[in-house]
């Protein structure tokens, strides 16, 4: 019912709705009104009461909540279906037993906190209180699990695409799926799937994004390796806006590449790469070496040349891009 | 307590085991004993009781209890965590669960009767009680998801050698991998994973094998192409002998692919394929096509000639072995 008082004020608005047409419309008393009222103002919306005029919707918080996600997005199929968590462990972990249990393609689940945030390789992922977006999707692709691979690529390009639409900050991909702007790690990307050896059953992208976080909201140990777009903005950021363009961007990728395959996804994510074309140092599988990295292939594995030429393709690990010789 | 008292009279045979022996040992009344005895027979044991002298270990059924599993086992993880169901929806289904919670390598899950078995591509199999061996093992492979094939082709190769070695029958492999005795199914291969990215975090892979069925216990429509090993030898095999062998030759296999690689493998199921140097018809994405099966690649799909001489590579479907052309 909350849902629907704050649906009539938002429609009243910027006229004050009486409370006594609200009582009348859903058939309940003042009080419960007035409780639904006071639930709303604790969810952060801003409602002045004014004896005899009744409620004036001010403003919303910039909370995701599945009624502001859906306000005014452009989409089909992504965060039609939104699960909703004040705090949760892990995005990830809740969106693979929603999906085992049936939850749709595009199936938004998103928190407030991750107590449990998990990073790629069995890492941890900060996911602070109100201070980012941490959020997981559903994809139900029609491939096989060797492709599955493109649609972690599809997501770093789509985020990419949407951060850099909602704050004109030339972020940037480091491979395989780190976000950075200005050398330091924005948004982390982390896929999962379920499979058999012909067919994914389900995939789930999470994504942790850095919003709101100032200097010394980040721990000492990364605090050089990680930024927020308010630090690279110097200006809040609207977390509810930057989803919604998210949401928007990942669709319209997703729909490309059922149509068009992998080709142009490959191609963008080229374009926004910054490992690419540089000399890199690559940590994979307790060996570190330098080389050059030059392409990215079919399978989202980086082609490193090495000094003496000859190629290595890089399938896991980490990369350093070597300032020390541009 | 049950398992204990069946190791007492396991060790005591041929010889009587006092029932005041068994109540001492373990320090309970007669009456646990006797209630133990009774669930043992119950369960299928044959077991001589004789005023004064005790009680006689006489048989084990044939019945994949885990205690009958481990005896005998020559492996060192396969088989040794048992999780057993007197009746179950999937063998699959219930691995997939166990391994999220933590399940070691190895572990194997195993039923009577499967009321709702999985095949290949949202397929049903049929798991009738005590006719077959329905079960599922764990592996935990430090492999990249597009590895994850190689394992469900060292299964077809382990379960065909381990059949073959318990029946002396000529098991073949159809691709991708179904077991086949004079061109009838008798085993199929399920396999499905959870992975990140870069690494799987765990495999399940499901075999169902008939093994008990007569003629008449095969519904109409698969009785002419699903056979059991009861029909092939017209004897009866010992299901629990059969399972050990297939764990012992699954780690065989498992630990060689872990030291060597998947090169050993592919070349042993090329050689036990009946698929390979054979004409078929290749039924795969609503296309059905003739062709000359040549070889299986590094990454399990068939490679099938064309009668103008391309190739064309098979990574999902179906093939029938065409008869007419031989």
């Amino acid at each position: 019912m909350k849902e629907v008082v704050l649906k009539m004020l938002k429609q009243g608005s910027p006229e004050f709705v009486s409370g006594e047409e609200i009582c009348r419309s859903l058939n309940v008393t003042r009080t419960a009104v007035w409780k639904n009222i006071k639930a709303l103002k604790e969810d952060g919306y801003k409602i002045e009461a004014r004896p005899r005029a009744g409620y004036l919707f001010k403003s919303a918080p910039d909370i995701p909540y599945p009624g502001e996600i859906r306000e005014g997005l452009v989409t089909r199929v992504f965060g039609r279906k939104v699960y909703y968590y004040d705090s949760a462990p892990s995005t990830n972990v809740l969106a693979r037993e929603l999906a085992q249990k049936g939850a749709p393609e595009g199936a938004l689940v998103i928190t407030e906190e991750q107590t449990g945030g998990k990073g790629r390789l069995g890492r941890g992922w900060h996911s602070p209180r109100g201070m980012g977006l941490w959020f997981s999707l559903i994809f139900r692709p029609p491939a096989a699990p060797a492709q599955a691979v493109q649609l972690t690529i599809l997501a770093a390009v789509a985020l990419t695409e949407a951060i850099r639409k909602e704050t004109g900050l030339p972020v940037g991909i480091k491979w395989p799926n780190d976000l950075l702007f200005d050398g330091k790690k924005i948004c982390g990307i982390l896929t999962e799937m379920s499979a058999e050896m012909e067919r994914v059953n389900y995939l789930v992208i999470g994504a942790g994004i850095n919003v709101g976080q100032s200097a010394r909201d980040f721990a000492e140990e990364v605090r050089d390796t990680a930024t927020s777009l308010f630090l690279a903005l110097n200006r809040p950021v609207s977390r509810v806006k930057l989803l919604q363009s998210i949401l928007e961007s990942t669709e319209k990728w997703y729909d490309r590449w059922l149509a068009e395959g992998f080709t142009p996804v490959l191609g963008r994510w080229k374009e926004l790469s910054v490992t690419l074309r540089r000399p890199v140092r690559i940590h994979s599988f307790n060996e570190t070496w330098d080389g050059w990295a030059e392409d990215l292939d079919e399978e989202g594995a980086l082609i490193v040349q090495m000094p003496d030429r000859s190629r290595r393709k890089v399938v896991s690990g980490e990369v350093s891009l070597r300032l020390d010789l541009t």
